[in-house]
C-alpha cells in the first residue's frame, strides 16, 4: 500500500494558484502523482509561487486534454462533490472513502477527482466515479477552497496509511524513567510531613491530603520529577529552619 | 459540546493572507472564535481578500497584545508544533488531541495555538499548553501552510463533533471545573516566587523551573486544585516568616 499509487486529478481548474497550493498540500502528505485536465493559465508563475517548495511535484504533473485519458489507468475512481445529486450514488465522507481507496490501492491505481472552483464536477464526470465523497462542511459557509479540499483528502490518506498507532501518551515516554511506587510513597510521606510542619495540615490525615496527592497522581511521575519535588520539600524545611538560625545568630 | 467554545489563536502571524485563509477554513468547519496575538499587517486588504465570504468571522476576531490575555479564559490549551522538543511533553496527533479537546469543551473554554509561519511557537508559548499536537506531515516536505494546519485541526473537530459517539476520556470531567489559564499563570508566578524565597531556585529563570511547571501541566489543573496549591505556597511563606517572628519574640 503506497500513497504513490494514488493520483489527484484536478479537472479544469480556473485559478492556477490553486494548482500550486494543491501540489504543496500533496507534498506535505506524501502524495506525488498530480494530474491536470485542461487547466486554465497553467503552467505559470502563480502556480509555481503557491507551490512554495513543492515545485518538483508540480513540474512532474501530467497535463491531459480529456478526463478519460487522465484516469485510464485507474481501477478505482473517487469524486469530490459539494452537493447531493439527484441520482442516488454511493456517497461517503472522506475518512471512510479514503479507507476504501487505500484498500483498493494494493491491487489497482486510484484516482481522486476534483472539479472546477465554481461548479465542481459535471454530472457526466461524476458518473465516472465509483464513489462520491462530500466533506462535511458547515452549511452556513460551505465554500471550501479547492486546495483545502485536496488537503483534507490527502490528510486522511496519510493518517490512515500511517500504521503505527501514535499513542496519546508521550511518544518519547521510552526516554523517561517512571518513578517506582516506593519512591512516590516516600515523596508523599515527605510531603505530608512538610505540610504539617508549615501548618497547612493540622490533623493526622484528611480528605484534603488525598486531594493533594491526587494532583501528583493524575499522571505517572518520573523518577527525576520525584527527585525535584523532594528537593523542593527539603528546601522548604531548610528555609524555615534557616530563618530560625539566622534569627538566633542575630539575637 | 459546541465548536463555538473552541478558540483558534494565531500568535504573531506574519502574512495577513494567512489570517484571512484561517477565517475561511474556520467558517467552513463551523468554528467562530478567532483570536489574534500581535498580528503583522492586520487588519488589511489581504486578510479580507483571502477570507472570501468569511469576512464576518474575520471582523469579529479579537486582537490581543499578549498571549496571556488571549487565553486567559481557557481551561485547556493545545499548541500546534512542527518539531519534537527537548523536554518531553504530552504530544499527540490531531485526531486524538481534538477528541480530548472536545471532551473538555463541555466544562471549559478551549484554545488552540498556532505560531509564526517561519518559526512556530516559542518554547515559552508551548509551555502554556497542556498538549502539543503535531500533524503527521511527510518528512521530505514538512512545510505546511499556516491556514492549512488550522484547517486540519478544524476538520478534525468538525468530523468528531458530528460523530455522536465521542467517548470522553476523563469520565469525571463533568464534575470538575478546570482552572483558567490566567489562574494557572498566577499560580506559576506564586510558585516561582516561593522557590526563590526558599532558595531552591537561585537564578531568574531556568530549565529546572520549566521542568517543575511541567509536573503541574501534564494534565489540566482543576480550579480547586490551584486554590489548594496556592494555599500551600502561602503556608510556606508564613512558616518561614513566622519562624523568624517566633525567634524575635524568644530573643
Amino acid at each position: 500500500m503506497s500513497l504513490k499509487d494514488i493520483a489527484v486529478v484536478l479537472v479544469r481548474t480556473t485559478h492556477p494558484g490553486n494548482i500550486g497550493a494543491t501540489a504543496r498540500a500533496m507534498a506535505n502528505m506524501g502524495l506525488t502523482d498530480l494530474r491536470l485536465v485542461d487547466p486554465v493559465g497553467y503552467p505559470g508563475q502563480e502556480a509555481t509561487a503557491r507551490a512554495v517548495g513543492a515545485s518538483e511535484l508540480l513540474e512532474q504533473a501530467s497535463v491531459y486534454t480529456s478526463l478519460d485519458d487522465a484516469i485510464s489507468d485507474a481501477g478505482f475512481v473517487v469524486g469530490a462533490t459539494a452537493r447531493p445529486r439527484r441520482i442516488a450514488w454511493p456517497c461517503s465522507e472522506p475518512e471512510a472513502a479514503m479507507r476504501i481507496a487505500l484498500g483498493h490501492s494494493t491491487t489497482t491505481n486510484i484516482a481522486i477527482l476534483f472539479g472546477r472552483e465554481a461548479s465542481g464536477l459535471t454530472n457526466e464526470e461524476l458518473d465516472r466515479c465509483h464513489l462520491h465523497v462530500r466533506i462535511p462542511v458547515d452549511d452556513r459557509y460551505p465554500s471550501l477552497n479547492l486546495a483545502s479540499a485536496v488537503l483534507i483528502f490527502c490528510y486522511e490518506l496519510r493518517r490512515l496509511s500511517i500504521d503505527e498507532e501514535i499513542s496519546i501518551e508521550d511518544h518519547d515516554n521510552t526516554e523517561t524513567v517512571l518513578a517506582r511506587a516506593g519512591q512516590v510513597n516516600d515523596f508523599f510521606g515527605h510531603l505530608e510531613a512538610v505540610l504539617h510542619e508549615i501548618e497547612f495540615l493540622k490533623y493526622p490525615s484528611s480528605r484534603l491530603l488525598r486531594r493533594i496527592k491526587r494532583i501528583f497522581s493524575k499522571r505517572p511521575l518520573e523518577a527525576q520529577e520525584v527527585n525535584i519535588l523532594r528537593g523542593i520539600l527539603t528546601s522548604v524545611q531548610h528555609a524555615c529552619r534557616n530563618s530560625e538560625n539566622t534569627e538566633k545568630h542575630r539575637s
